[in-house]
C-alpha cells in the first residue's frame, strides 16, 4: 500500500486496540491541523454542533482566540513568521493556553468532546498535545488534518475568512488578501504534515480531509466508537454556501379544531398557503431545488404545486402522541391531566404514553439532519415540534428550548450559512391562520386546576366563535 | 494529492451531492471487491449483523454459493483460470444470478442494504452492478474493496477458508493450500483493482480497507448517511479471533425477594459467585484481560475479585423500569395490570412508563457492542435484560425472541468466532441461586385473571418456604 504512503504492520502493532490499558470510553481531544484557509474552523463549528446535538457535550477551543487575548489587535502576517521570535513565543503561549483550557473542560463531568482549532503545523506541538491529553491525562487524541488543494474550494475559503475573521475586519479587502496570502506563505515554511501509517509520528488516530471532503478521506488507527463516529460525519462533503427552507404544512383541519397529531387534511387556508408557497419558492428561482416532506397528507398536500424531485421521509413525521393523538388541549386535560402536567413539567423529555418524546424526535431526525446539511435549496415541509428540533440542530438551540421555538403555521423560514454559523430569516405569507403555539403555564403542579392549564391554549374554532389569525 | 493516487477536482464534479435526482434515503447495494482471503466474507457478515441490528435490513448475497448451486461440488482451482471460458461463464452467471437477487430482495418493502459478497473483480462487473442498481433502478450503490498485505492476517484468513469453507471441506490441507494459492494467483490476474480518485471508474462512493482495517481506511465520494455509517463500521479493525465472556451479576437481594430493577447489593450467595466468577477466570489465563460492567453495585461486586482493567459503563446498566422500579411481579399485577399485559404482549417493544423497552436497550447498547466487537477476552458483567439484548446481537437472535433469551443467574457465557459467526458455551458455576426467568404467558389480554398472570412468575424468597435453585 505504497501509494497511500503508509505500511500497515508497525502502525497495527503501535495502534493495538487490545491494550487493556486504552481507556475506550474516556473523554477525546480531536485536535485539527491545517494551513490557514483550509476549512477548519467551519468543520471544528459544525462538528461541535452535531455532536452536542448527537449527545457527546462538546467545546471548541480557537487558538486564535487566544491569541487575539494575549497579543491584542491583530497588525499583519508578520507575526506569523518562524524568525520572529517574540511573536512566536505569544503564538506558542496561545497553543499552549488553548490546550490546557480543553484538558481542564474534558475533566468536567459529561464533558466528551474537545475540539483544538488551529493549525497544529508542528509534530512538537502535536507531541505535546499527545502527552498531555494520553500520557497524562490518559483520555484519548485524535488528529484531523484539513488538506485543501482545489483552487476553487480556496478561493471562497479565503473569501470567508476576510469576510468573517476578527483579524480581518479593519484591513481594506485587497490588503488583507495580501495579508492572508503572505500570513499562508509563512505556515507553510513551517508545516510538518503529518504523514499517515508507520511514517505518522502518534500511536493515535489520524484523519485526513481532503477538499472538505469532496476529495475524499484517508483514515489511519481508528478504534474508538466515538472516533469512528466523527470520521463518518467528516466524510460526507458540505458546502461551504448554503441556504436552507422550511416551512410547516399549511393549516390543517386538525389545526382549526385545535386537535394535535393524526393525518388530517388541510383546512381551505391550508391549501391557499400550499398555492402561495408554490408560487413563493418558484420566484426564488432556486437551482436544484428539492423538497422534503413527511409521508403525512397535509405535508404533501402543502408541497404539491411545487415543481422540484420530492421525497416523502418518515423521520419529518410530527411527534407521535401516541395515546393522545388527535385529542385537543381541553380533552387532554380532562382525559389525562397527570400526563399533562408532567409534559408541561419536562416538555423535552416528556414521552406521551406509547408514544414519542422531543429527545426522541431529535434522536429520529439525526440521518436527516445530517444528510440536509450537505445540501443546498431544499425545502423541507414538516411539523410543529419536529421543525423545532430541525432548527434547535442549526441554530444550536439550548435542548430545553427547543420544544417552546415559535414556528407559526403559515411561514417561511430561510436558514443561510454566513461564516460558521447560521441566520434565519422568516417569510410571513398573507394567508390567515390559526395559532397552534402553546406557551409553558406557569403552574406545572399535577394538582393544578384546569383554568391554570387552559389558559395558554391558543383560541380554536371549538372554543371562540371567529377564528383568530396566528400570530 | 498525487500521493493518494487522485486528484480532487473531477470526481468531485461526477459525485455532486446536490444533483436533485440522487435518492437520498433510497436502497443501498454494497458490492465487495477483493481477492481471495482478503476477509470479505467475514466483513459481509459483521456488517450484516451490524446493519440488521440497528434497524437497516440487511441481506448478504455470496456469489460463490450460486456458483456452487450451478456447478456443484468444488473440483480445483482450474475454473478459476481466466482462460477456462465454461468455467468463467458459469462464474459469470453465478455473479449476475447473485446481482439479480440482491436487485430483486432491495425493491421488498423494508428491505435497506444488499451485500454483495464476492471478487467483483472485473470492472465490467462493477459496471453492471452500477448500472442495474444506480441508473435502472435509481438505488444506491457503493463498493468496499478489501486489500490485505500484511503476511500474518493473510496466514490466517487462508488457515479460515481452509477451515471453514465449503469448497475445501473434503479435500487434505496440503492439497487445498496448494489449490487456494492457485485459485488467487488466477484470479491475481483477472483483478482490475479499483483506483481512487478521478480514477475511479464510477461515480459512486468506493472504500478501500486495508488490512482488514489495521492498515486504515481510505473513502471516496461518500455523500449518503448510510454509507458514511457503514465507513465508520468497518474502519475499526476487529480480530479475527475472537473470545468473549459474559456473566449476569452474582444473585442480588432483588433478586431473592423477586424485585426488578432497583440497586440491590449481592445475597450472601451472590457474593459466593463472586469469589467464584474470579477463580474460574484467573485460571483460563486470558491475555490482556479486561473487565467492562455496568455502574450498578451488584455487577461491580461481582467482578471485584477479578485482577484486570476494569470499566463501568451506564450503557450496561439494566433496563430501565421507571415507575415500576424495585416492584415485584405480584406488585406489577396488583398496581399495573394492564402495564403487565401490554408488556407480556410486546415484550421487545414495550416500554415501562417513565422507563425503557427492550428496544431502547438495544440502541444504547449500539456503541458498547460496535467497541466490544473490536477486543478479545473481554469479560462483560451486566443485567438479564442488557445481556439478552448483547447476545442477541452476537447471535443474531431474531428481535422478537431477545426478550425471552435464557440468561440464567451463576452462569459465564463464552462467546467464540468460527469462522463468519459465533458459538455459545455456558459454564454453571455450583452455587446455588433463584431463577428470574419468566417465560411468557399463554394469556396476555388487559383483562386476564390475576392467576393467568402469575403462573409464569418464578419462585422467589417471598412465596415459597424454601428458595430453589436455579435451572
Amino acid at each position: 500500500m505504497d501509494s497511500f504512503g503508509f505500511r500497515q504492520e508497525d502502525s497495527r502493532k503501535a495502534q493495538n486496540p487490545r491494550n487493556p490499558t486504552t481507556r475506550h470510553f474516556a473523554p477525546l481531544l480531536v485536535a485539527i491541523v491545517g494551513l490557514p484557509g483550509r476549512g477548519k474552523s467551519l468543520l471544528s463549528r459544525r462538528l461541535a454542533r452535531y455532536l452536542n446535538y448527537t449527545h457527546d457535550t462538546t467545546k471548541v477551543f480557537d487558538i486564535s482566540e487566544y491569541r487575539r487575548k494575549l497579543y491584542g489587535k491583530y497588525a499583519s502576517h508578520d507575526m506569523f513568521r518562524a524568525d520572529n521570535l517574540p511573536a512566536w513565543n505569544i503564538r506558542q503561549q496561545s497553543f499552549k493556553l488553548a490546550l490546557e483550557d480543553s484538558a481542564i473542560w474534558l475533566q468536567e463531568k459529561g464533558h466528551r468532546v474537545a475540539i483544538l482549532d488551529g493549525p497544529n503545523v508542528s509534530r512538537a506541538q502535536r507531541q505535546m498535545i499527545y502527552d498531555l491529553v494520553h500520557d497524562q491525562l490518559n483520555y484519548r487524541v485524535m488528529f484531523v488534518e484539513c488538506v485543501c488543494e482545489d483552487p476553487i474550494i480556496l478561493e471562497k475559503n479565503f473569501k470567508d475568512i476576510l469576510e468573517y475573521s476578527v483579524d480581518y475586519k479593519d484591513m481594506a479587502t485587497e490588503e488583507a488578501l495580501k495579508d492572508l496570502k503572505l500570513k499562508m506563505t509563512h505556515y507553510q515554511t513551517q508545516y510538518e504534515s503529518p504523514s499517515l501509517g508507520s511514517h505518522w509520528e502518534l500511536p493515535c488516530p489520524i484523519v485526513k480531509l481532503l477538499d472538505g471532503g469532496y476529495g475524499g478521506v484517508v483514515a489511519h488507527g481508528v478504534t474508538g466508537v466515538t472516533e469512528a463516529k466523527i470520521l463518518a460525519y467528516i466524510s460526507i462533503p458540505r458546502p461551504t454556501q448554503q441556504v436552507l427552507y422550511f416551512s410547516r404544512h399549511g393549516e390543517s383541519e386538525f389545526n382549526v379544531v385545535g386537535r394535535i397529531g393524526g393525518d388530517a387534511a388541510l383546512s381551505p387556508r391550508g391549501s391557499k398557503y400550499a398555492v402561495a408557497l408554490a408560487k413563493h419558492i418558484h420566484a426564488l428561482n432556486l437551482p436544484s431545488l428539492q423538497v422534503w416532506t413527511s409521508t403525512l397528507q397535509r405535508t404533501k398536500a402543502t408541497s404539491e404545486f411545487i415543481q422540484a424531485p420530492q421525497q416523502h421521509l418518515h423521520e419529518l413525521d410530527e411527534i407521535y402522541s401516541g395515546d393522545c393523538e388527535s385529542l385537543t388541549y381541553e380533552e387532554l386535560q380532562e382525559h389525562y391531566p397527570k400526563e399533562l402536567a408532567l409534559r408541561d413539567c419536562e416538555k423535552l423529555k416528556y414521552r406521551y404514553p406509547q408514544g414519542e418524546s422531543y429527545i426522541d424526535v431529535m434522536a429520529r431526525l439525526v440521518p436527516v439532519l445530517t444528510q440536509l446539511e450537505s445540501e443546498t435549496n431544499v425545502l423541507t415541509v414538516s411539523h410543529q415540534a419536529v421543525l423545532r428540533c430541525v432548527l434547535g440542530y442549526y441554530l444550536e438551540t439550548p435542548f430545553e428550548e427547543i420544544p417552546y421555538f415559535h414556528v407559526p403555521l403559515h411561514t417561511i423560514i430561510k436558514l443561510t450559512l454566513h461564516g460558521f454559523s447560521y441566520s434565519l430569516e422568516t417569510i410571513k405569507m398573507p394567508i390567515e391562520c390559526v395559532n397552534t403555539n402553546r406557551p409553558k403555564p406557569s403552574d406545572c403542579s399535577v394538582g393544578r386546576s384546569a383554568e391554570d392549564v387552559l389558559v395558554t391554549i391558543p383560541t380554536h374554532f371549538d372554543s371562540v366563535t371567529n377564528l383568530t389569525s396566528c400570530n
